[in-house]
């Protein structure tokens, strides 16, 4: 699609939750983005770039840390405006981001103005510029996917909670399914081409699968049986707010269109449960007597994830356990 | 009346408290804006919007995180003022706000210079810019609408005490309400304007017992009886200065006008209490025994309230207990 | 005198100590300003405008919060003194309160440099700005009155020595007095114009009483007596230097003016020594077996205040205990 | 090569594991950089200089403390962009480093967005300059070679697991090595040339070995066994994320290359074992009773390591002991 | 001299030991500043107006807070230096105090740079101005007196040392001196040139001492009896450097010269002990069995002082008890 | 040699382990300069003055506090180097060291990057400057002395290290030496022509001393029974890294041309042994049963130290006790 082609996701072995959550997103988009959670080293980017693939323009833009506002929202030349009688505008990041994916590597470490900023854009699907009553607006509709790794740092719980879905990653993978992963990047690293036109049978698989989840979606309803089922579990776990509710009954719904059926059923709200809550949770789930924050193992339990995705579904998802989330050690700073 | 419509407040579920709390201030602006706490995902931003509909401009402006004195206040050109002989003033928020309503988001994590700038301009309706011997004053009447999430920071005392109603919102909904509060959302997203239309007779219903009230408030007296109660009751709730027994008066009349009535009972001063007060006390009120300081409640208690509201009034109003607004845990910054 | 009315000093109800330092200010400017403490909502700016109305220019200036230097001082354009030969100086805050009241709300919360200029100026009496060789000086007479909340930081001793009275409110105002207060402001709301005709007679008393000490204050001695008396009091008080002693006895000669006699009685020394003593005290006075830091109780002991004033002295001084001035609570900050 | 010789890396005494590194990453670029951590005073910038003697370029740049983004990527200038109608590009510190070694002394110490691009750039040996629409690529291939002193300030993890390699010096040098360290350091600053001219024969080998393993390189399969091998390893040790893995693959395999040899075998994967591992274990390894964190000791076991590298490999290998590495001292800081 | 009479020196009551100080500062201008310590509101700024009266310029400037090095220093208009050939230098505070007294107020809340180029200057008696090669030198020969309050922040050693004479004033001041203070001052503000005239004889014949006492100093011989006195002491008294040893044997010279004595006697030694030690004691000197830091009571026993002086020396020296002054407290910062 | 003379090196008293190790960076300047620790008052920078005397240009320069790094290396104007095709060059600071001494007071305050980049030029002697693809370079050969008072903040041990000698100064000189020092002070300061004439004979003697030193050095082999005593030495002390060898090897050659000799002997080894490992060592040296770390004693034991110097040598050098370097205590900080 482009020159240097990049890893299709539909080789990415494991990371079933991720790779769930992805397409949900990518048959949804309203559901309002990822955040990945995770140690180093886990492919995080090489997951939201395979995700682009399956977006309409292909597009993924990185944001560089340390980029300013202007940058991300482009600039107004208000002197052409005044002369040429019409502004003149520059783009920026979020310009490029549009019909792709906007990746954020560490988006706990963004200043908060900058983060708040990202997720309105990326709630409108519309960035628009303002300066001295000259205005330029264009679309951005972009899917977000946030990375951050908790131990240097969280981020405030408005802001969590306006990410759609909350993937967490395990970095203790086991041997075999870290040979899988090694053997394949390396594959892909000598000869790409060649590796893309293996795997291009079931890329197409993968991406047909998401379009077909995009066409299916708005003949499934939602449903009042399984809103009354989702609000009773968000009750239940104690949620902040209402979001929960309405991203988890969005994100069953694409769950339904992915395994190309009509309507919800409780598998595909089990499915995306955990996706919902992890980080609207106040506090630690309920000790084991509690049967609802169990493992999500969604993958296993719909049967339709596990055909044509290579490895997917064949080894338990990866989602760490959640009560971890707010310990924050203070990582120490730099002088 | 804009493009995009926006969701009507006469559909919007439960938040009784808020919403009355707002219609006061539609009626009676002087009442001084209303402060939001409360936990993330509570809608507060289309509760807020959907206040503006009410008022005559319509206008809602956001107040963007990390603004300037200077977006703020609009700047002034000098040089054209020389060149020119007048001075070239170009408008900020403030001027975009006029006769609609001012949203702050965060308004706890805004520099206090720029909160008190606010809260002055408020409170005297006129946004007055000088620099350099030159002046320019525009009106400046909107309704300041902030909100905060005590959690991540309080506002000091003085900044507090300036905004007149103070409603706390809970975050823990029930499951019924939560379906019927996603089941509107779904519906409005789905199709706005055909949502719209299905709510148009109980929003111009809303819309127009405002401005009855706003007709009603200036036949009112601000009866000595009303007045001896409220002082009294500040007296005993410890309340900081005046302010509170000024709001209070005021609002308890405007809520008379918004039942209809032509004179402020004793219920009107109860369905408004906690609003004037709870931002006010010194402490926590003194336990169970001072009957005082019970939940509000105050929808229930005013007939007026829940007809043409569709569910407004139905379920008991959403106030925090007030003792732990001063608990401010310190939240780990970022890097 | 402006276009829009303010309240009336002589309609202020209660704050008896407050209005008697600010009245013996405006007999006797040399004294040195009046600094307020108190907590939020005691109408501490309508007072200080009140005094505005007993001075010569009747200016009253607030400074903004967050104003520079620049802002403050005024600037001096150097391109038209090279070009027209002549400084072309551009008047700040400073110059504006020339004749009236320079009020700084909050002036425990303006940096060090910016208060340490206001009391130089408001001790000469002029301002001069010098820059590249250049420079300009305007007369700049103002009472200086500042105002703070202890709770959200203190002002370094230095400077509240600088302050010459220090009055504190205290926030546990009585229902009846409170009463009369709202009363009075919502009177004044309603109808400014009818309410400051309804007080015109008293408040041209109150200004003519002013004026006739400021007559008087030349003719009354700053006797030995009454100077050993005041010494022997600040030793005993353990007061850090000497301008507590100046200080308290130009205010008990003004006091003396006050109430129109010729000479300082010991009544006028008590009826001043909280003003002069309470931010210059090291430590909590002695307990109570020491009779002298007994609350001033300064308008009932002074005949002459009450007559002519209103509420004036019809209930005891506000002034706080003492002792709790240096309890700073560290106040949680803003991110 | 260039005016002023440096002192050959096969002149260096001991340091084995370094210089191992060192020439791995000279072999096989993509490795992706050292990491070297060790006290002051041990001639890290020597030795990380003569690595550039050994790489295409023989370019060797510093980047200096301070250094901002603009210095680091070049500037773009626009002005000539648009009246020239091509971009003009200020080249900066990465465009230098091409082909050569960027030597980042106390990276620890860069900002965190700095080191970010850097390891950016490293990764993809380009560098994309962007601005306003314009953009600037060039190439910057060069291995990263970085230097930390731990007791002053950690990397964030993310950061340290982007670096390929990590090489831990110890400070502790026994007296006859030291000897033999001073002697031909001073031997080098008395008669660079001659000295030069002295190692030119072991210099020369120790090229042409590297070029050798550049070229037999593509050769060595990445087998299925060594690879099981690793990720066994990698699990046991419990690193956080798969980069050791792939790390540890690329690194043996360079070892085998380095040897001559035709294929990987245990002792490669022994002798870079501690290099892929060290910076990515989450904790100090289990003690002595697992046999796997032993003392890599590695050129001692690979026995091409030792013939034709003087002193490589006469003494153990100087990796410190890993358990102590995240212990941080707080360094007092200056004023 | 000016238009407007400053308080007479030979008119102060009390503060006889920083009087003391002051006049030999003025007698010796090489013994290097003074720097006074002690609590608000003890007149220091009279004080140190009245020496500028007794030196040759009678200039007296008072470094603002908040000063930049450039309006200390002055500017160099390179421009002008260029078109015009030579430097056009703007000259700052430095250049007005040349000939007479440099006044720095809470010495210890300004930026160490600045304080570091103020003692510079004072101590080689010209100020220097490079840039881009050209310079600008002029005198700056003054008295630099430097007021600080250690209860709000300390100076650093080294800054300390290099002030010649450090006097602590007490706060605690008896009621009579009180008395005598206030009268003075009232006597003066109301009529400053009828004062002046009343104290005219006693302030030339200080005037007159003070110019004896600098025509007499190159008489006295710096003795060797008295240097060993000197060091004997300085080394008992464990002060850091031998900075203390020169400036108190000039000091003693100077107390010599004030006597109109011709010879070092023991008296001058012990009258000016405790302003050439207090600051550059490392500790609190050791408890009452040791002599020599016994409270230094100058005045009294140098049978000169008194006469001539009106009050001076009437009354004990104010020196503080000594071993208190390393007592920082953390004076609560300004939001 | 300047106008105004400067006091002479050989009439210091006292302080002999200094001027030793500045004698010894005249005579080989390739040590690398000098670290000077101690309390304020000690003439430090008299000392570091007197040694400009000794080399080539006598060139003394200060480094001021607060100094930015353009100041420091220069400036390139590329306005010029544009239009006159060459690059115009002001110089800075370490252009006009170039042949003398940089002296840089407090040196630990100095921000890491300008120490940093201050050590690098003194290691290579030269300055080279870089901007937009314009250099400039000049020789800056110059002996760097730094000083510090470590109760004021430390230096990073990286930075600490590459000072080559380090020589701490005690406070607590004796009454006979303090008068002897006194005394030629004031001797110098009364009459600076004549004291420099007096000493005229004792100075060109340790000038030619030096300068013979200097022709010896390249004469004296580095042998390795020389080289096996230090690195045996300096394991034993467990210093880090190498450093300390080279310069202490460097350090006994210096010191046995300075006797005039033409070998490194014991004594030699000896004397210079507390300058090199006095800042390197990590922590303090084992307790008394190892004789090494005994007081350097340095000039005693090398006779030819104390002839023709004046009173080098008469008493015990004054090297502090070395165990309580990185005892840093936090000093206040001012506001």
């Amino acid at each position: 699609m482009t020159d240097t082609p990049h890893f299709p996701l539909s080789a990415v072995v494991g990371a079933d939750a991720l790779k769930l959550a992805l397409c949900l997103s990518a048959i949804d988009p309203k559901i309002g983005g990822v955040l990945i959670e995770g140690p180093r080293g886990m492919a995080k980017s090489t997951l939201a770039r395979g995700l682009a693939d399956l977006l309409a323009s292909g597009q993924f833009v990185t944001l560089p840390l340390g980029a300013t506002e202007e940058r991300l929202v482009g600039t107004l030349d208000l002197d052409a405006a005044l002369s040429e009688g019409r502004a003149q505008f520059s783009p920026g990041v979020l310009a490029k981001a549009d019909g792709g994916v906007l990746y954020v590597d560490e988006v706990n470490l963004l200043p908060d103005h900058l983060v708040d900023l990202l997720l309105d854009v990326a709630a409108s699907g519309t960035n628009l510029i303002e300066r001295d009553g000259i205005s330029h607006r264009h679309p951005a509709r972009f899917v977000l996917i946030g990375t951050m790794n908790p131990e240097e740092g969280e981020l405030r719980p408005q802001l969590l909670d306006r990410f759609g879905l909350n993937v967490a990653l395990s970095g203790h993978t086991a041997p075999l399914e870290r040979g899988q992963i090694i053997r394949r990047r390396l594959d892909f690293d000598s000869d790409p081409q060649a590796f893309c036109a293996q795997w291009e049978v079931a890329q197409l698989a993968l991406r047909e699968r998401c379009q077909q989840g995009r066409r299916l979606l708005s003949e499934i309803a939602l449903d009042d049986q399984a809103l009354a089922q989702i609000t009773e579990r968000c009750f239940a776990a104690g949620v902040d707010g209402l979001r929960a509710d309405l991203v988890w009954l969005r994100a069953a719904r694409a769950h339904a269109a992915w395994r190309g059926a009509t309507a919800i059923e409780d598998g595909d709200i089990e499915a995306v449960a955990e996706f919902a809550l992890r980080h609207r949770r106040r506090q630690a789930p309920p000790p084991a007597s509690d049967p609802q924050p169990a493992p999500p193992a969604s993958a296993p339990q719909s049967p339709g994830v596990d055909s044509g995705q290579g490895q997917w579904g064949e080894m338990p998802a990866q989602a760490l356990p959640t009560g971890a989330r707010r310990e924050v050690p203070s990582w120490p700073k730099k002088p």
